[in-house]
């Protein structure tokens, strides 16, 4: 069997279209839709406090936890175009309602590309008749109609007791900017409720997409969407669910750090000892945002020195003269104090592991994964509107 | 009257040498003393978690107001060696004091250079009298003594009515990191008492060094110290020694910020309309720490959306249809929507001012100051420390 994400699951159809929002004429433009039998949906969106038109459309059609599709697009955010931009989203949104047969707030729409750019109208409602037509086993097309500056499209299937669950991503945090939304689809055939459906969801989406910190930024257009219609006839166990749904987050985290811009190392920081979980996650969120460290990282450089001046600026509870730090589980600071070969680690490898430990003598953990601060970064990042 | 920095003002002696702690054979000490007749001093420090061990010894030595003589050196940080470090720190002061012929808390320690060295105790001492018998109007030897990856000393030296305020300093924030810890050192002829000299330099230094924020990162070292002899016999006023001790903070920023490492640009982040003054600080710090906003300034790219995606992060009140930005005061968007002719707003300077206007009719400021962030700025920070 072929494996094609979202249209894995039974019940789901997606087509992708060149409709000439992106000037490259690459895909664009994907639909994909839910045929029941439930409707059941899910979201999580950006914490950012600016958000682009088609968020504000999303979380009043999701609200009501049902939805029949969802419009993607890419080459636009639709972001910072006032009420210009809600008319837009509505206009195009509309257009799709009603050529689909269906009524009221059952289509979402998830826009990524640059802020402050118009979503062209026109050409989105003129490719909504071959979407529509087109609209079949086409996972692996919409994957990749929804990409920007992503290298490669990602796709996750989780086969689990009785039910699937299929997605695709793109981008990753705001790893390349205004074009590099992190957006989400993740469909499963699982006969749950709404309920059930946004706790795995959330649950899954907070071990995942949300501790992949490339460089602490978060996009006006963030949005992970589960939809599931019990196509499978299964009622899942609430664990076995939140399992696959989280495994299936993973899956797509996975490909997203890989394919970070820029990214020549991909970096997992684990902090232990903290007081708690949560000071643990802070501690982790500064060293993983630390440009210094990330510079270093980038040269191979075993400069501890950096991640204890890093971890030393974190708002959570350390012993300033206790803490240690692992580069690839080697100790080169022990007692907050370097060890004799801490130089003479080997980081000249694609992956590296940080781990920090606060000295608290307390259990909280956790885990953030991030990526080296590079040349291709910079060049990347400084020069992409004009 | 030549300018010399912190031996300008009356009752100050400075003197530098080359210790053989920097590989590079530049000069790497500096002593500062204070002739008095008095020996007011007042000190901040980073408010890293993890500190240096120089940084804890200079906090006790100024915790009653009161230095005679200051012990720099470049090269090495002497930070996160435990024990060790603060024995190696004691050691070097001890010497000096001894040779000095002063008594008990009244020298002090800063250091700056790679974390994780350990100090060269013998080198240091061996150095302390050659420095102490050059002691004279050497500030600007001094200057260049403390400095690590600048590329040039910066000194300042404000006249006021009947007494003057010297300074030098070294570094910009953790901009060239483990090496660019910043020292600051203040000198006046005032005679001030120890209330007025560390409120004037808490004053200042949260308006200035404090605004200076290059890459969010605080270094294990940071020290500003304030020394005050009242040898022009002049009691100033209140505000006129505040101003005063601003005005040469200033001086000093401009020149630190003006030689960060990698830099190309300098640029101005000033909040406007926030709730209050805290609030307008905190979004103005979010943008100039945000790495795309930094980038797309690197690349003279006007793109106004990665400054509204950064300060929507910001947890500060803002009406997010109402947000307005401005480059080098053009109206780049306004009501949260660009401006037709946004994109055309010419970045190429090597000065930037990005005003943005939160939007909730309230009547909090902030300033800080910033650099882009460059392609030198990955390889110098890149490739340091093996």
């Amino acid at each position: 069997m072929t494996i094609t994400g979202i249209t894995t699951p039974e019940g789901f159809a997606a087509a992708a279209a060149t409709a000439g929002i992106k000037q490259s004429g690459k895909p664009d433009m994907a639909l994909v839709v839910n045929k029941g039998p439930k409707y059941v949906a899910a979201a999580v969106f950006t914490r950012n406090k600016v958000v682009a038109s088609p968020v504000k459309l999303t979380r009043k059609a999701v609200a009501d936890h049902r939805l029949k599709a969802v419009v993607y697009n890419s080459g636009c955010a639709n972001a910072c175009n006032g009420v210009q931009g809600d008319k837009d989203a509505a206009k195009v949104v509309d257009a799709f309602t009603t050529r689909l047969g269906l009524a009221g707030d059952d289509v979402a729409m998830c826009s990524t590309g640059l802020i402050g750019a118009l979503l062209p109208v026109d050409k989105m409602i003129g490719a909504a008749d071959g979407l529509i037509k087109n609209l079949g086993d086409n996972g692996n097309r919409a994957a990749e109609a929804i990409l920007t500056t992503d290298t490669a499209r990602k796709q996750a299937c989780i086969r689990a007791e009785g039910f699937t669950v299929g997605g695709m991503a793109k981008g990753v945090g705001m790893i390349a900017p205004s074009m590099a939304t992190l957006l989400g689809c993740l469909t499963t055939d699982a006969d749950v409720d709404a309920e059930m459906a946004q706790n795995a969801l959330d649950a899954a989406v907070e071990q995942t997409f949300n501790r992949l910190d490339i460089d602490g930024s978060t996009s006006t257009n963030d949005t992970v969407i589960l939809m599931a219609n019990g196509a499978s006839g299964t009622k899942p166990d609430v664990r076995d669910f939140n399992k696959a749904v989280l495994n299936a987050c993973e899956d797509l985290c996975r490909q997203l750090q890989a394919d970070a811009e820029g990214v020549t190392k991909r970096v997992v920081i684990r902090v232990i000892g903290a007081a708690t979980d949560e000071q643990a996650l802070t501690a982790a969120r500064t060293i993983g945002r630390d440009t210094l460290t990330k510079c270093a990282l980038f040269g191979s450089d075993p400069n501890w020195g950096r991640v204890l001046a890093a971890v030393g600026m974190a708002d959570a509870e350390m012993d300033p003269d206790e803490i240690s730090v692992f580069f690839n589980e080697e100790a080169v600071c022990l007692h907050s104090t370097g060890t004799p070969d801490a130089r003479e680690v080997d980081l000249t490898g694609e992956d590296i592991t940080v781990k920090v430990d606060l000295g608290t003598g307390g259990h909280g953990t956790a885990t953030v994964y991030t990526t080296d601060l590079s040349h291709d970064y910079v060049e990347i990042n400084s020069a992409y509107s004009t």
